[in-house]
């Protein structure tokens, strides 16, 4: 080991199968990655206990810090901690302040009777400290073992985050002194991967190497991350930030944003310092760029609201748009678009509007219109403007670059770019 | 190696950073157990030449099939190419007709001349099986070594997505001679995962050896799954319907579908089988039970569109929800969803409604409504349901679980157990 760093164990065979996809290992790298330890490898296996033992036994040559997540749940397929029990030679007691925080989980928030599948909860190894789970019923769990942190939490996503949060952080923080390690990162949109790594490629190649440049493509733009390491805070933050001043001045063509926050973030907090709202008015995304518009905390301030107009009908009759529009350019066009924003703007009276209509697939295609070909409309009180995209995803993910297309051209908008 | 397994290895420093979250695997895993070869681990390493090479050494000591996705990009932070081209001691060529393909994609459908970056990626290691990807500019590799299979794909996920059905898996159904392997997966609502597993214990603990039952709880519901492996086909196949039988038996009262199917899936096709349409009126949830009824092909069949109704203001003026409702009871309250559903419903001629109102979080609770609190209301032309649900996740999770919640309830309005 040259330095401390971490591997993440998850458990359970819905995850080699693929029938869940694994969130909780993002959400632990991430917030390792905040206090400066690296997360250097992340292993999944079944609820098998040779493979579980095997991935004990590798992660333990690597790292000093172990984060094991799944398999402590009340059911019969979990057997996470009789594993870890006999694997660090324990016996199994029952941790008192769990029993009753669970008895109080279910007599009073449940209010259904406890059974001894969940009394057997609050049993734990008698060789770990317990970390006490506010969450749930399934106490986390610390070994320790010739210098090296096993933490075992469960993984329901929720009680995983506040055991990472308020347990596995400050007991990391205060018996660890790690390595100074920061992240800038920086969204563009409008330039493919290739062509802006060529744009940067006089940037990238004056990097000192201490930081490194990583190209994150999603939704139809990119994300810029530089990472630097070093042991002298102060001059690793001065160095990182004047190598991330130069990256914003290479891409400022591009530029969306330089904090590491999403598209929806950026024009959310763009309406709310202006104080001004929109709204929507939604076909092929069905309501996907209202939930991006409403997700997070505060939304109420600058989203009105939306009209989802996935049959024609409700395009003409809650958003105006005229029968021989439908009739002679569709519904996928420049006109029915620019309609549905004017409409639902004026209708909802608020200072932008976001349209979309297109054709997500797997069908709907005609000869004129492809697959993937998507018309999207912005608004404000003044004027309408649109653009034409053709996507070549599945529907999902066209769906979802739409929305952040759409998001992107009211940001142009807003910003007096368009 | 007992039998024939496969390990994935994924790359790229965002997944250990947890800046992207890792959806390849999962699809991998589920096309690979589709055809009977069980993924025993998941490896995730940084861009680091080191890390990457420890994964390899460790996946073929347990794995006679290796899949690597991720680091063929066109920039110089993907290091896999040349890596495996040093590990597996060839020297790189040009792949003609990938090169060819490349040009296509970039001068007929991007309309920009190919930069020397582009070119690069036709370049191959000469002692690969090239896999030519239809569906981007980074071919995918076959390596063969001491009886190991190394496949190397893009991490982009359609790219991924198309080698792994067209090329990946119709090579391993012809150089291996996969176990059998089956699942059967159904989905419950109504009972949480302790209480379920109490009320199928006798079932469970009859289980033959050779079947293993899964407890996948999400979205407030719980997801049952029986996997078997056997070297007779049919015989499994005939063990693994009797088992599954009993269990639908056992949990007749909760069964939502015996499919492996989400709740949308299942009212969707509930509503195509009768013809029938639904309309959404959303508040707190802001589309996204909209975006579920709408994501899956062939959803226009039963789904009109909806209103988002955020802002109070669009409740009464677009759904009618009277002014001293608001005033009194408050949006988050049985008279307003009911009343959401049945103007929804008539104004959009729907033979159904949902609708939601709720207080999501992080704030807005006040001393009567807790946060969580959440009324959904579901509706048909004879009647207006309602139920409420007090939910204690985070604020994306309560938005998920409403919306599958409100979709269970509009399912047993349809089927008449409400």
């Amino acid at each position: 080991m040259n330095s401390i760093n971490a591997t993440i164990i998850t458990i359970g065979d819905e995850l080699l199968i693929g029938q869940v996809i694994d969130t909780n290992s993002a959400y632990i790298a991430q917030a390792l990655s905040k206090i400066g330890i690296p997360v250097t490898g992340r292993i999944a296996v079944g609820d098998n206990k040779e493979s579980i033992i095997d991935a004990l036994d590798t992660a333990s040559k690597k790292s000093s810090i172990i984060i094991i997540t799944g398999g402590l749940g009340p059911t019969a397929d979990d057997i996470t901690k009789p594993l870890l029990n006999a694997y660090f030679g324990g016996k199994m007691i029952i941790h008192e302040p769990s029993l009753s925080h669970i008895t109080h989980i279910f007599e009073t928030i449940h209010k259904k009777p406890m059974i001894e599948r969940n009394r057997k909860q609050a049993e734990v190894p008698d060789v770990c400290e317990v970390l006490f789970n506010e969450k749930g019923t399934a106490p986390g769990m610390l070994f320790k073992k010739e210098g090296v942190y096993y933490f075992s939490l469960p993984g329901v996503p929720h009680e995983m985050k506040w055991l990472t949060d308020y347990q596995v952080i400050p007991i990391l923080q205060k018996d660890f002194n790690p390595d100074n390690i920061a992240h800038k990162t920086l969204l563009t949109a409008g330039l493919g991967e290739s062509f802006l790594a060529e744009l940067i490629a006089p940037f990238e190649n004056a990097l000192p190497s201490s930081i490194k440049l990583a190209y994150l493509p999603n939704f139809g733009m990119v994300r810029l991350r530089l990472t630097g390491t070093g042991k002298d805070k102060n001059a690793l933050e001065n160095l990182l930030q004047t190598e991330f001043e130069k990256l914003k001045l290479a891409v400022k063509d591009y530029l969306v944003t330089d904090a590491d926050e999403t598209m929806e973030i950026v024009v959310g907090n763009l309406l709310k310092q202006r104080n001004q709202t929109v709204a929507t008015a939604e076909s092929c995304t069905g309501g996907y760029i209202g939930h991006l518009l409403s997700k997070n905390a505060g939304s109420s301030q600058f989203y009105t609201g939306g009209i989802i107009s996935y049959d024609n009908r409700i395009k003409t009759e809650f958003l105006d748009v005229p029968t021989h529009i439908l009739q002679t350019v569709g519904a996928v066009s420049k006109e029915a678009v620019e309609q549905m924003a004017l409409a639902v703007r004026a209708k909802m009276n608020t200072d932008y509007a976001i349209s979309v209509s297109g054709i997500m697939g797997p069908s709907g295609q005609t000869d004129e219109k492809p697959l993937g070909m998507v018309w999207v409309g912005v608004a404000n009180r003044e004027k309408v403007v649109s653009k034409v995209f053709y996507l070549r995803f599945d529907r999902l993910r066209n769906i979802e670059v739409t929305a952040n297309q759409a998001i992107n051209l009211l940001r142009l908008l807003i910003i007096n770019k368009i």
